[in-house]
């Protein structure tokens, strides 16, 4: 069966975010003046096959240690949805 | 009152996505053949500080147009919740 995951992967609570602070100095210029703690990370779709989806998440999960995310100085949170075979 | 807002930037259908591919590519050399159709955008979570839900969701996909993301390549979708005030 497949599965569709959505992984977010964000910086962990004290590491710099170079790219979110970025964005949030630049948002002032645009009149943006209500905006506060930017932070921008990564959103990972992908399509895995396994029998159901306990086995899906494990694996995502697993993926996400191993080269998806850097588990040192970025969190990441795993979703996963059956699909629909067509 | 003050919104948290998350932010998901795709790839619209047909752009090229290296970085999904590269990891694609990676997946199989570390035993995980069961997996396709990777695809890698940019999670951006911020607050918004606004009278209400509908002018949060409002603004930030302004923002989105104008500066978070590029709507000739990439699709986006704003989800809005309130934060609790402390």
């Amino acid at each position: 069966m497949r599965f569709e995951a959505q992984v977010e992967v964000t910086h962990l609570p004290g590491v710099l975010d170079p790219q979110g602070a970025t964005v949030e100095r630049a948002l002032p210029a645009l009149g943006y003046t209500n905006v506060s703690c930017v932070r921008i990370g990564k959103s990972i779709r992908l399509v895995v096959d396994a029998p159901d989806a306990e086995a899906a998440a494990a694996q995502v999960d697993e993926m996400c240690h191993r080269l998806l995310a850097n588990p040192v100085i970025e969190a990441f949170t795993v979703e996963v949805v059956a699909l629909q075979e067509a």
